[in-house]
């Protein structure tokens, strides 16, 4: 799935920041790629981005109309229905990360085809994969694998990939979920794909690379996760990751929403990794902790990042205050030129 | 997905009964919903069932056509549709395993909903299904697991239905591969399900039941197979097994198709298997080794299966030879009314 850029964000008539991380996210993480952003009256929200109407955002580039709000429920709102017919007569694609199918709002298909334009549901997969080979491939791979979902992965992932850029070293975002792939402008949501090709499609989105490059491969969910592990177990195989960053919230005793399932300790998490990830590559191993320390005060975080440091022999960083520098530095002197394959 | 039986098996062609593995799978494991076979001129294969026309058949009872035979490829052949027409024109609907779906016979569907007869293609789910909730429900679940793909976990649970049966205790096979279904009549084509759902999918297959009651649910996968791992964890999870039964073919240094993958040991396979089930019920424990010991002579069988009795204080059995009754006296001692949860 290959987006168009630059972006129209369409925040509804939104009245909460929380409602627009998909917009923001966006606006942080491809700030070039967007151009402005679109409210209904009413709108509470501002990212501080230009103010455009579908038209005039045309003229000046845009291609795709991005829904960057998420409505409890996960449905499109009727009263965006207007909006969306004129982002589409206006030539823009229109991308939607929503549950509901875009062409599930009443005439805009027909509009979308006449248009020449295309209606993207990136939570949605209708690509069809081969089985996993499970063959290697030459290139570099690094996964962002997690004690439980959102906490941190597609940040991580992000955030690593700017810092072995910034190093110098050739690297590439790979996205498995909606806001990923936005970002990216291309990806697989690989939580919708079929189970049996789950791990193909994983090894298609990170193909055979030069030797020395990274893909920085955004993870999902949690291996020990009762609702959504086969998805990461699928992933970690084709992925064939030679390198892998945990990542954590030392907040969470339990998953998300699963109140009887306490989190694992991160011994335990990590070697339920490094035995998956060795089905296909024997050689995989942590290379870093990401933690989510937005819960503790200095005090207690400067000392958990300590303890962990201490324990795991691995640099440990909270991405959003650290970046993952520290990450990236230990992935080049393991992996630098001296270590090529 | 619910089919009406009894059946009339169609064999097409085909000259070896290895192409009709699926006919023969349900004249073996249930015969009583089987009223007969039809095959194309040139067909040289004979279930020794009663040879039947479509229409002849709907007068005798039959309710659905079920394909059972797979060709090479897993395409529906063109010299099939006259067949298949006068399936459903008799008023039968049509069941199939193949990829190719049932639809794309030039003029089925519509004859189909002409005639009020369902195409039912096995291999593919349509349904929804929620995410999984992790929460513990009445009734037992024996889940079979393997050392690899095709080695025998639905030929094993529907052995162990059987013994279970056989001693008064009340059990239900549970299907979630297409041939299974075909058998039970009902059940999930688990690997077809949407990667997020297959959890989900595999709690709605083993449903709430009376705590003394056995679902007896067909495994799939192996839980470190490179392509279909995610599968198998997800439906591990989600039938969330009292008891684990292992099935294992000696004669497979690798896994099948994925000659750099060696099989791991039974001792690993225990394990990964135990820790994954311990997620969503953690008295999960392995009841029994289910061996295809076809490739073995008397006497390499009988030191095979003394030698892992002792080394696992498990019953083996090899299902085919021996039935699962040793390991239904195991469940029945383990889980009798005695230790009734």
């Amino acid at each position: 799935m290959q987006l168009n850029k630059p972006y129209l964000l369409f925040l509804g008539a939104s009245q909460s920041m929380t409602d627009c991380k998909t917009a923001a996210g966006l606006r942080d993480w491809c700030r070039d790629d967007v151009m402005g952003q679109m409210g209904l009256p009413g709108c509470a929200v501002d990212l501080r981005l230009p103010w455009y109407r579908p038209a005039e955002a045309v003229a000046a580039g845009a291609r795709s109309f991005v829904i960057g709000v998420a409505p409890v429920g996960g449905a499109i709102p009727m009263e965006w229905r207007p909006a969306l017919l004129a982002a589409v007569a206006a030539g823009l694609d229109i991308v939607s990360g929503m549950h509901t199918r875009l062409a599930s709002v009443p005439g805009l298909a027909e509009e979308a085809q006449r248009r020449g334009c295309r209606l993207l549901d990136v939570r949605h997969s209708d690509r069809t994969f081969a089985v996993a080979s499970g063959v290697r491939r030459p290139g570099r791979r690094v996964l962002t694998v997690g004690t439980d979902c959102a906490l941190g992965k597609k940040y991580t992932a992000l955030a690593l990939t700017s810092a072995l850029r910034a190093r110098g070293i050739a690297a590439t975002f790979r996205a498995t979920g909606q806001t990923g792939i936005m970002i990216a402008g291309a990806g697989v949501a690989i939580d919708a794909v079929v189970a049996d090709f789950v791990a193909g499609a994983a090894e298609s989105l990170s193909p055979a690379n030069e030797p020395a490059h990274w893909d920085v491969i955004e993870g999902q969910g949690a291996l020990f996760h009762p609702a959504y592990a086969g998805v990461t177990l699928g992933l970690v195989h084709g992925s064939q990751p030679d390198a892998l960053v945990l990542c954590h919230d030392p907040s969470r005793r339990c998953l998300d929403g699963f109140p009887e399932h306490p989190i694992p300790s991160l011994e335990s998490a990590m070697s339920q990794y490094l035995t998956a990830a060795k089905v296909t590559n024997p050689t995989a191993r942590f290379v870093g902790i990401s933690l989510n320390t937005s819960s503790l005060d200095a005090e207690s975080r400067r000392k958990l990042m300590a303890s962990l440091t201490e324990d795991f022999g691995l640099p440990v960083v909270d991405p959003i205050r650290d970046g993952a520098g520290a990450i990236a530095e230990v992935m080049a002197a393991q992996f630098g030129p001296d270590n090529a394959p």
